[in-house]
């Protein structure tokens, strides 16, 4: 019997062992640690690596390669100067719905920071893609996502200054830019494109979403339109990979 | 002047360098590297290691942080003994059609290749997804994905033996499962659920993707269900996050 009974769905085959047998050490102390972590359950406490070390049989660098992936994939967190059981990964809905509805819809509260609000001249690519011509002002917003105050992301959206004129004085930073849109402009959404991609944060970015460096984010692009049909938007949306997933429903393809 | 005329749409803000100033040093010689990528174009062979650090004035040591980066992110691929310019991702379009469908439309040529094809006894966390009854005989089907014979990911199948039972005998490996259960069972897909995170390959996942190990990828799950409302199947597709993006369109939302 290959499959253990009691693999959870999702879950990769064999526990990752390869087809020539040879566990890499640190793997198989991952596996250890991910089954402890399983036991404790969510915002228990680790053992230090000290006594993990001890127990496992392995050296400190071999166990803190296991706890460094066990971090990179957001099963355990730092917390102060321990190490805490994380919980599930927030699952945001890919839709035109905002990041505020998306998180409080899961119970959390959600807030932004403000890190950047300013116009620059529209560069050739940005004014290609929104169809602007180029050397036009855009606004720059630049905010960093957080749930229940927890840092979680960092968005930035580019549109032409002339659509949101007021945007510097009318708009609170911390509220949703779509409600302000919707209900101060009476601007509605048609419709989006979304490109998601996995990349490495940047050590600015890292600094003010307060990752570690090169920790893998989800970075989501979209562009979306006004009802009319043209671009209203550019939008480079970067989430925490160890804190993030999105899930979507897919209707039946035309066939 | 803060945001560069050229900047790229979708580059992170004032080239990832923090409010604080401080660049790390690696992080410098990514983007002279990043540049240098630029100018050389798709496919052209990177100088060596050690004519780098000589260009750039650095140990072989940060140079290598800067390329593992680059080439964690799929700018850069290794080739032979060489490092060459990546080409741009594949962009895969999040719908029910097939991997096959979506990989031609890029103009490439997909493939697969048989890993598994086993039956076994449905857990319980697959039997609540699939609403079926613990116990039951179910197919595990594995194929690593292919496009023009590069390997680009690994993809699990969980279906009910009982819904395809010549699975074993009926079923071209390399071909799409989609098409098979269309053209030959007449089963056509209702919709899907889908959640996409993600995480770093297991020793196993890196082997048979020919990745390094801990590479970040994107994992897709999935359970689509056919016209009638019952699922079908449960899917764990994973990619090479260097080598892969997913494109939706949004609809707008109904407020």
């Amino acid at each position: 019997m290959e499959y253990p009974n009691d693999q959870a769905p999702g879950a990769p085959i064999r526990a990752g062992v390869p087809e020539h047998g040879r566990i890499p050490k640190y793997y198989a102390v991952k596996t250890q640690v991910a089954a402890l972590i399983e036991e404790l359950g969510e915002g228990e406490l680790l053992p230090t690596e000290r006594d993990l070390a001890v127990r496992f049989e392995v050296s400190r660098e071999t166990l803190r390669q296991a706890l460094r992936e066990l971090l990179l994939e957001g099963r355990l967190r730092r917390m102060g100067r321990g190490t805490v059981v994380a919980g599930p990964k927030l699952e945001q809905p890919l839709s035109l719905a905002s990041y505020t509805e998306g998180v409080r819809r899961q119970g959390r509260r959600p807030g932004r920071t403000l890190i950047t609000l300013d116009q620059f001249p529209c560069p050739p690519g940005l004014a290609a893609e929104l169809e602007l011509e180029r050397g036009v002002p855009v606004w720059h917003l630049e905010r960093v996502l957080l749930a229940d105050d927890e840092r979680m992301g960092l968005e930035s959206t580019y549109v032409e200054v002339a659509r949101v004129p007021k945007l510097a004085t009318d708009f609170e930073p911390d509220s949703s830019f779509y409600g302000y849109l919707h209900e101060r402009l009476g601007i509605g959404f048609g419709d989006a494109d979304e490109r998601l991609e996995t990349v490495l944060a940047t050590p600015r970015e890292a600094l003010l979403i307060g990752t570690p460096p090169a920790l893998p984010m989800l970075l989501i692009h979209r562009i979306s339109r006004d009802q009319r049909g043209r671009p209203l938007e550019r939008v480079r949306s970067l989430y925490r990979g160890d804190r993030f997933s999105f899930t979507t429903r897919l209707a039946p393809s035309p066939t």
